[in-house]
């Protein structure tokens, strides 16, 4: 029993190439339709033979869909929603992938008034972007999470969290502003600080930026991996999810201004008690499969 | 022609024993002896066969060495040099594995005022610690810093290189203050950036220690690997480099504020130059050799 049978993916970066890639793998008798705004993704795309029919028109794409997920970048949910507004049929259900998810359900109420939308956001990806850079199995054992609309039915709700675990994915449901909230700190303000570690150090005169490269294994290669992610995705989910990303970065700093002040007064007991806690962190993510137990995350040596 | 015959490594934790392993593997006939101030840690170094010899006091260890390494936390140095200033031979050569150079030279030169010092940085290492932990592969393709001092032969640099080389290392010297400087932007600033993030994500109250392990596939699991590193060893490196953490912390702080704003404003193009900009310093890492280019440092999917 496939919860859907039509599916149509519009947005064929990472997250779209990689959900048509699952369709296929997963659920192959779907009827799977695809469209990218860009004619060179379209091309190919269609090179890599994805899905049975890749349209030129956001409209021409949703026709007959029953699903129709949007994985576009945040700031681009408004304009595509009202692109398919038109085609979109009575019965489909709207869902999308995007990052932060109050902005995201508003632009896409304002454009589908009617539509059941179930919003959604898979927590997972790389730092490789692109319809070449998806793979099926990039959803297996990380969490999906789903911030419906208050007015859309319980059986519409159950029919994306079915989708979800098809690819191995385990689904929770969490209110939109909490939703911003967690992502924040799990991902936004991560994402942030990785972008500000790498452009510092490239900016400093008295270091070359050939002796940050060299001597990156110290632990700054590890925030250059998330600082390689999209740049277009990434403006948006900051300007989308400001509020949140806001209040989480003053409480960052605040923290960070007291290490500081322990550094700076050789307060060493303020510094070991922090290092020992965070250690106990980093067991739980492992032990709950969120990450890998071999050193180096298992890189090579 | 090995640089050494008889080696002596005091300390045997992730580097020493790593050290001790390297020596035994690309070594065989140097006559390794080992010291660590636990009992319990050279019991387990004694069960694990590391060495021809493991001595219960560091001035035993050292008695007829031709290199002696310290591999202890920076804040130790001082004490291990006095231990074992009677029992130095005169030739022997003098050196550590120490994450701040300018601090650890002068603690073992106060103690050791005649000795042949060449201290070192290995610019490698993982998240876990203690003697199992360490293993032979783990300098090869790695950068091995030298900060010789002044009154320092050449041909002690020399054998010194030779030796790091032998395990696959690549040797750099360089002057002690510009190493601290230069650690401090790639290995120091990002660990206290690393526990800073982790605390400040468990310190939450309206976001639960749960949803933060959940979704921490989200870029925050890679902040957690090294603020799962050695409490003691980092205390002691932030004491120890502190002008120069401070420094490179100040500027981090500064940029940090730019992207707040330019979050708080709507400011995209701001956001996405430095996005753009941060990939390349991603791109000549990989390309350098110094981490993996497979999708999430080569992760299991």
């Amino acid at each position: 029993m496939l919860p859907f049978s039509r599916v149509t993916i519009i947005g064929l970066g990472l997250i779209g190439s990689s959900i048509a890639r699952a369709v296929r793998d997963y659920m192959p008798t779907v009827r799977l339709t695809l469209h990218d705004a860009d004619p060179a993704v379209r091309e190919r795309v269609r090179a890599l033979d994805l899905a049975d029919d890749v349209a030129d028109t956001a409209g021409a794409a949703v026709i007959d869909a029953d699903l129709v997920m949007l994985c576009v970048p945040v700031g681009a949910m408004g304009a595509v929603a009202e692109a398919i507004a038109h085609d979109l049929p009575a019965d489909a259900i709207v869902s999308d992938v995007g990052g932060s998810k109050a902005s995201v359900i508003a632009a896409l109420r304002e454009h589908l008034p009617d539509a059941v939308i179930v919003p959604g956001h898979p927590v997972a990806g790389t730092e490789h972007s692109g319809p070449d850079a998806g793979f099926a199995s990039l959803f297996k054992s990380r969490w999906c999470i789903l911030t419906p609309t208050p007015e859309a039915p319980e059986a519409a709700v159950e029919r994306l969290r079915a989708f979800w675990q098809a690819f191995g994915a385990q689904v929770e449901i969490m209110d939109p502003k909490h939703h911003d909230l967690v992502l924040a700190v799990t991902s936004h303000v991560p994402h942030l600080i990785a972008y500000t570690i790498v452009g510092t150090a490239s900016d400093l005169e008295d270091v070359t930026q050939g002796e940050v490269i060299k001597f990156s294994a110290g632990g700054f290669r590890d925030f250059t991996r998330i600082a390689a992610s999209d740049p277009t995705m990434w403006r948006d989910v900051f300007l989308n999810n400001r509020e949140a990303v806001l209040e989480v970065l003053q409480r960052l700093t605040e923290d960070l201004t007291m290490l500081q002040r322990a550094i700076r007064w050789g307060d060493g007991d303020t510094l070991f008690d922090l290092f020992t806690r965070t250690r106990a962190v980093r067991r739980s993510i492992v032990e709950q499969g969120q990450d890998d137990a071999a050193p180096d995350f298992g890189r090579k040596h």
